[in-house]
């Protein structure tokens, strides 16, 4: 009999190998294919060129680090698993929520059903605040390169985790805080030989460089070089993204913004709307704050289709739907978005109030994501795939299923 | 001193190697990366994988074929070209043009300035009608598969076809059509070597078998050992597509469909909107007419925005956009497009009048084009590419500057 295990109604194989899937932050498909083509990226190649099975695939919307990456454990959408973004606004109390903490995730892991089904399990983030919701409840190790010196083996299930990659604690504004998720989940693999590994990086690099250019370029070489390490040891490697990343300014090198809260004032009063921008978060110096995806509240629950109509004519918005209509759309929990959705075109981005975005940080032009425009991401796998009986849309929360179930 | 040509403001140098560019009909990327993956495709494999360069670039909206055939000859968007779709209507007349005749191009082609300019041109199609626009004021090589049999060097540059290929004339409706434009390629690079070269085929295959089906993998990789040839002869090849394909139904095989001239009949009486669908051509039996883009008349010029308003909250309609939003946004000509310009979902397509589509002919589950969810398309080339200086949109109308001034 085949031993699987059952998560958020969906069924997992038991893995015949190690399992790897990875989460690259802000993996806008032409990353990989620049690097390759740059004769930089070999193994990311031979798996573009017929070794493995590359597909395309759509994350989630908004197309947040969050929402995505528990979408991925959880193989299931924000419906399910409540986190769709890092803010929402609580009406009733009157305040701005910050939902980094595990307690507003309404569904189990993939990682934590397989611990808990014996397997031997290891979660590795970049940045300590999605090692909190990822390991929530799971039996196991799960530790961030943030803090990888302060892991114990009570919080973390390891320990010394500096000794065993041989790397110092990396910046949290550095590409070396991804290449310490690569370098400990090759090491752990080659110790531990774990029988399902998640690793996420970040997206510094990503929101600083475009495809292509040196920086970027040297990214990918980096993580091509772990990637075929963790393929010689044996393992399947699903590697997906948890969104996209574009340009998001003019030719001036300027950002193209939108100051939603602004405009809502000038029309309607100052604070009549609430803006809230869910990208915020603890660590806005690369992005200040701004992506391509916005929700409005306003003082009751109500819907202003005249509103609606003004905000979709406004240049560089390409979308503005209702709660019940985005909630749809996107598998997004209602009680947690905005009366109103605004998304963005691909080269604009949503602010709140012009003076309470400082981008004086913004050290390079600006890129960033959230829209629909950083919808498309890879979903790559070093295996021949069993080709799913019908057409497909493929889901980067589909990379377990596609790990556990259809690769060969 | 470097010889350039000039058109349309773009300056191309001249070839130092043949150039042919390719026009796959259809060409989802996925159908590239499923053939791949399959191991069908080996010389589109080294492509991805590092021997050439690969880019996802955007195509024209409306994702249709004329619109981007003639983009992709010109190196322009449609407001430059004027053809933005098979119909548009003209209200002053009170009838429905067909754009399918030459009179109606408002730019030179690239093929023909490359010609008057001294290099020897051909021009393959599998269409005649796309052949007429193509080859429009070029001096050399233009015929279609189609027609193959009726080749006349007055009309067409070229005699007595079939005995070059060796093939028989196919069937419209096949992939041998497609098929018959590579081989005639093939062949008339062995004996002519042209300077440059434009191949387009069709996408009867694209809309009937979804990427990965035995179908689709025998087209690509009959498409594959083409391209191997040219390849070894030591041509220059970009491929590119016209538009994406995808299924457009539900799981019970049935096509999602918007009829948007019974709604909009229903709503404000019959006749009063004119709804104008412009992929509806002679030759509709493998898509019924139907695809996910749209305009609607008014009785005369005006913009409804409350009409618009309930145009966008039906379900499965993703955008909808005034004239002149829709213009500046796709870069239409504002003459040749509706009032209102209503784009659908990734699943579903938009009709006029359920009593106006024959749906008896469709053998499989609707697959079709025309909107958004169809901009994304390959554009790959055999050769390194010079970065451009800045990062770039990639459109498939740079097919030429790709070809002739960026790839080494």
């Amino acid at each position: 009999m085949q031993r699987e295990v059952t998560v958020n109604e969906r069924r997992y194989r038991w893995m015949d190998r190690p399992l790897v899937v990875v989460c690259v932050d802000g993996c806008q498909y032409e990353y990989i294919t620049r690097a390759v083509s740059a004769g930089v990226a070999p193994f990311l190649g031979r798996l573009l060129g017929g070794a493995g099975t590359a597909f395309t695939a759509d994350c989630v919307i908004p197309s947040f680090t969050n929402p995505n990456n528990l979408s991925i454990v959880t193989g299931a959408p924000p419906s399910v698993h409540g986190i769709c973004g890092n803010y929402f606004f609580d009406r009733e109390r009157g305040e701005e929520v910050l939902m980094n903490d595990p307690r507003y995730l309404r569904a189990g892991t993939i990682p934590a059903a397989f611990a808990d089904a014996g397997a031997k399990v290891a979660v590795i983030t970049a940045k300590d605040k999605l090692r909190r919701l990822l390991g929530h409840k799971m039996k196991g190790i799960c530790f961030s390169s943030e803090k990888a010196d302060e892991v114990t083996l009570t919080e973390n299930g390891i320990e010394r985790v500096l000794d065993l990659v041989g790397l110092p604690v990396p910046s949290v504004y550095s590409a070396a805080l991804s290449e310490f998720v690569f370098a400990a989940g090759v090491k752990l693999m080659e110790r531990d030989r774990p029988d399902l590994m998640y690793l996420s990086t970040t997206d510094y690099v990503q929101h600083k460089a475009a495809p292509g250019t040196p920086a970027a370029n040297d990214f990918y070489a980096m993580m091509d070089k772990y990637l075929a390490r963790l393929d010689a040891l044996g393992a399947t490697i699903v590697l997906t993204a948890d969104h996209g990343m574009n340009a998001k300014h003019g030719a001036d090198g300027k950002p193209n913004v939108i100051y939603l809260q602004d405009t809502l004032d000038a029309w309607l009063g100052a604070g009549h709307a609430r803006v809230i921008l869910p990208i915020t978060d603890p660590y806005v110096v690369h992005h200040g704050a701004l992506g391509s995806f916005a929700m409005i509240y306003w003082p009751a629950p109500f819907d202003d289709a005249a509103q609606r109509a003004r905000i979709a004519a406004l240049p560089g918005i390409e979308l503005v739907l209702t709660r019940a209509s985005a909630a749809k759309r996107f598998e997004l929990p209602p009680d947690r978005i905005g009366d109103v959705i605004v998304v963005s075109e691909q080269d604009t981005v949503i602010g709140t109030a012009a003076a309470r975005h400082d981008l004086s940080a913004l050290d390079v032009p600006l890129r960033s994501h959230g829209g629909l425009s950083e919808e498309k991401v890879p979903l790559l796998v070093n295996r021949a795939v069993a080709a799913p009986p019908r057409e497909h849309r493929w889901r980067n929360f589909d990379a377990f299923d596609l790990g556990l179930n259809l690769a060969n």
